[in-house]
């Protein structure tokens, strides 16, 4: 029987886009779309100048665009900073089954590739695809029962260099051979731990996948090999990170059903397990009359994967609020929003915030689906408000539109770029099929 | 209590020379000069061109000499290389209780950095030992029982990386807060498994642990964080690489008892636990008379760790051979030697060594140290030879002198080098104390 890296190479080696179905493409679009939106929007956060200002120390040549910035660095440092910018306000996309924010390593190290070799947009969306469709499945050989892992263990940056090999692999045109390679050297550098979470090191850890990623692809394009069982072998990546491993869930209904279907974007710049959360203290905040002021105290009933991620009371800065379930549901009870503004260091110091925060109560219930809670809120004067959201905004069942995802961009890009650049650079994302030279354009628009 | 990081920082951050035993010292030196023989004597291995192929494609910056080339990259991909060299052909330093090769990670990114940063011999001595002292300690923290880690993790990559950083922290002269956010964010990059060891892959995952090691220094130089418990944190690096980790073997003894004390150099260019069978071999191939085409059956009585690592019975290249106790057993027995001209592919090839390796029976038994081994040979004419090695060469109970390591550093470097510059070179290893600039000196005696 044909090992799992190999049919995996083979599919991402020998697959068209006339093969992936019209709804899947259009998911590929709607990914890069939120992508690029959310690495131009974080562009400027602390982690990324700080990163910047080691890797300009270098004095790398300007081979590749850094988003938001107007520099040019060599093009895995570029990949690096542009998945960064992406992850790190923790608005981009998520794989809900595996918990992965499956594009940003893959499209980061795919762009800045994509500068020097020239790419059009549908082989880019191609790749790109694969790159995340594949990563996902290595995600669920490691999360999809009967599989177990460590819940320290980050998906994201486990699998994302991996994606990142894959895209950038198709843009090189890889063999069969030197794309197992390639997905083998990708793992064989897959690291990260939740840990570094609520630090720089948040977008620090895909970003370094997604230059380990592009690496692994150019070093198989000259032969470098790795093992030709790295991912199901007995020493190698599925049975490192999981006992056991799910490998029948890495190939299970490949090129018919589509892990990238599975993928949700945020309507909300969080840990995905609080928006459930979110949704239901706007809807309570939403009431007539409603004071936040007179909250006694706030009951919410979670899926207990809430309080795995996000249970952090205290948070002292934006990089721990963003997965401090407590940060967000006060944000959206007080000031019925939960954006952008509502994350950073200023919004978690401020003391009605903080006051607030200590006023909520998580109670832990598995009979409820991870998009789901129940809020239960106990008015001073006595009185009760209480909502239940079955399916949060962004889930599956409940998917932003198109509409949404553009204004989500605009709001982002808006923060570092004159609006008019924004609109070009959303229009450039949705258009991302019918580009001549995707690296040029985004060069092009961002001048 | 101070956490495990914070006391490892804090030792890293705060240690003198003044403060390291004059045995601990030289053992640095012998370090140092071990790994600088094998880096020039694996640099013009397959596996390096390939990669230099890759890197070389990627117009870096001449900023750091690439060993046994006469070409310079940018300092990481110099620390990459130069990681690689040392170690691929498995004939570089180990610690013996974690199976860990601790120094190539570390002294190559010291070096690259060195060649920035003018950095006298002494400190670089007192960086590296602390660098390897501190990863050696992660590694049993790791594997030291009652810990229990996966056996397919490779120690060299998952803690090289942390030896690195920590080296060249005390080069830029790390905050004891920098240097904790740089042991973390190494960490965060911390990555490789064994299945790629008969591979192109197998220096290079510990090479990729140089160059993040070095970027994790760069990093927290810069005011890069990760978080304070990165090591011992419920979702951090301990927890996610063992379960249970021995958190204690981190710190236990430290700074009075040295793990680099318990570092071994290798007499054979292959997997350390295939040494002791090496010995036995070559003690019965000395036998007078002894004729090993009249060879019936050979048993080895090993360390089952041996067949865990080594139970390689057919290699078919260099790279394979290299974790094959058969191979280099059979090079003993019909060659009567087992240095890098029995590593090479032509030898992997050959037939009657091929025939020899078939004879080979290995039984493992839990009763023999590591460093043990017995042989007994039955011989076509019904003779019977046995050895009992109780401590193999280059064990810590048969250290090699600095004699043996000189001679192993000539034999390494003249593969590649004149044989006045390996003089040279040789010579600047053992007076590392007294340079004035490392990474001058090393420039100036590769010219």
């Amino acid at each position: 029987m044909t090992g799992l890296i190999r049919q995996l190479a083979r599919y991402a080696t020998a697959t068209t886009l006339a093969e992936i179905p019209a709804t899947v493409q259009r998911e590929g679009v709607r990914a890069f779309h939120n992508w690029l939106g959310c690495a131009l929007g974080g562009a400027q956060e602390l982690p990324v100048l700080t990163a910047l200002a080691a890797i300009s120390e270098q004095q790398m040549p300007p081979q590749a665009t850094i988003l938001g910035h107007d520099l040019r660095v060599d093009l895995q440092n570029a990949a690096l900073l542009n998945c960064m910018s992406a992850n790190l306000t923790a608005f981009d996309d998520t794989h809900l089954a595996s918990v992965t924010h499956p594009t940003c390593a893959v499209a980061a190290a795919m762009l800045a590739l994509s500068e020097r070799h020239k790419t059009t947009g549908a082989d880019f969306l191609l790749a790109l695809i694969l790159g995340i469709e594949i990563e996902c499945r290595i995600a669920n050989v490691l999360t999809t029962p009967p599989a177990r892992s460590n819940v320290g263990l980050y998906m994201t940056s486990l699998v994302g260099g991996i994606g990142a090999a894959i895209g950038c692999g198709r843009l090189l045109e890889l063999t069969e051979d030197q794309m197992l390679h390639a997905i083998g050297i990708a793992a064989s550098m897959s690291s990260g731990f939740r840990e570094a979470h609520p630090t720089m090191s948040l977008g620090f850890v895909p970003g370094h996948a997604a230059r380990s990623g592009l690496f692994a692809a150019q070093l198989a394009a000259k032969g470098f090999t790795n093992s030709e069982t790295s991912l199901e072998g007995a020493k190698g990546f599925a049975h490192v990170y999981a006992d056991p491993p799910n490998l029948e869930a890495g190939t299970a209904g490949l090129g018919t059903d589509f892990e990238i279907l599975r993928n949700a974007y945020k309507p909300y710049p969080c840990g995905i397990v609080i928006h459930p959360q979110i949704d239901a203290c706007l809807e309570i905040a939403a009431t007539p009359g409603f004071d936040p002021h007179a909250i006694e105290r706030v009951e919410l009933t979670v899926n207990p994967l809430t309080l795995t991620l996000c249970d952090r009371p205290d948070p002292r800065d934006s990089m721990q609020a963003a997965v401090s379930l407590y940060h967000w549901t006060a944000c959206a009870l007080l000031h019925r929003r939960a954006g952008l503004d509502e994350g950073t260091n200023a919004m978690v110091r401020d003391p009605d915030i903080s006051a607030l925060r200590r006023r909520i109560k998580p109670i832990p219930d598995a009979t409820l689906d991870r998009a789901e809670a129940k809020a239960a809120i106990h008015m001073k004067d006595g009185t009760r408000l209480t909502a239940h959201v079955a399916q949060c905004r962004g889930s599956l069942a409940r998917p932003m539109t198109e509409a949404e995802l553009q204004q989500k961009f605009i709001a982002q890009v808006s923060r570092n770029q004159p609006a008019a650049k924004a609109e070009t650079l959303a229009a450039l994302g949705w258009n991302l099929p019918a580009l001549a030279d995707v690296g040029a354009a985004i060069r092009a628009a961002l001048i």
